[in-house]
């Protein structure tokens, strides 16, 4: 094996991921081999397995870079001790995910489709179902961190849990890129709205 | 062909519709075939086709059974005229899911984890993607009921979309579903508080 240089392996293993990312998106991750993987990225069967032993580390990796777009999403919205409003909070993260991760611009291929196939598969697959679990987790955690800034603030009630609140966000996440996918008329702007309204106090101070 | 019986026919419709079930619940609808069915069965392939055309067929029965347990706990909180809460609805319906849906009596399996194996799916079955589309824009149109009650008696902002709110409400059910199976430790009672505390207004009246 010769010696190859650092950025030889990033585009080796870039090439590899959006051949996978793109058969994923396709026919589905159950569907989908490592020979599929391999004859799609032009690599032999030995370059593709230094990179990725296995299809679940490919999903692995394709996860990461839709988990680092959204960490970066939180990064921002949560700089300098700022407390965001769980709407800000969760108009950032569906834009990113209808823009740079339904569109990535390197993998070329809508990643919500890969995560709804994965959710399916780890019902089946233990090893997926703990990378789904803990990605889930880093997720509900951003959102958790949110509702622990909005109680130190006093604006959100002093017995709410924020990791049960942060599950809720996550709902509104996880469904959105559901219906976006299978109903029609789903569109962005609107599903916001439906959050704002479903968030907002209820008029006139009456109760809910 | 000998003349049967209305008995006869709904048991063994039955009988095929379980079999069915627990195959899409355990390998998953897309590894599931429809000779797979027929011997699960114990049935002829003739006697199978005669009650269903298709697995698709076969999954749009299963899934009126879950639709169906909706539509009842919807009966139920909209029966004369109520005005019931975002709370109340949601609560029902979690309580429908985590009870007789992810424990159906009947077919004796988790239909929540063939839900979930027919989003995957859908994505790449366009009849199946119809059906998915159409049982959600059923269940949204019982949540958009609720909104429009509450608009009318004054509890939901005058310009909220009624079918927006319930697409945000669905999600708080479909992102329950899925971290009920995918994220350790979501219990209905954990979540529910979680939504509870989102949806309250902030204490003291504080902006939100």
């Amino acid at each position: 094996m010769p010696r190859v240089s650092e950025q030889y392996r990033t585009n080796r293993r870039a090439e590899i991921l959006v051949a996978a990312a793109r058969l994923f998106a396709t026919n589905g991750f159950h569907s989908t081999s490592m020979a599929d993987i391999i004859s799609a990225s032009g690599l032999s069967a030995g370059a593709v397995y230094r990179y990725f032993r296995s299809k679940e580390e490919l999903i692995g990796a394709v996860a990461e870079r839709a988990l680092s777009a959204a960490d970066e999403v939180f990064a921002e919205l949560l700089a300098d001790g700022a407390t965001p409003s769980f709407e800000q909070a969760l108009t950032a993260i569906l834009e990113a995910i209808s823009g740079r991760i339904a569109d990535d611009p390197v993998i070329g291929t809508d990643l919500t489709r890969i995560g709804v196939q994965v959710w399916a598969e780890a019902l089946r697959n233990p090893e997926l179902a703990a990378r789904a679990g803990a990605a889930y987790q880093r997720l509900r955690g951003h959102f958790a961190e949110v509702a622990r800034r909005r109680q130190a603030a006093g604006l959100l009630a002093a017995d709410a849990v924020p990791e049960q609140v942060g599950a809720a966000m996550l709902s509104l996440v996880q469904g959105f890129i559901l219906q976006r996918l299978l109903v029609a008329g789903t569109d962005t702007a609107g599903y916001l709205a439906g959050v704002r309204a479903l968030l907002a106090p209820a008029p006139l101070g009456a109760g809910r």
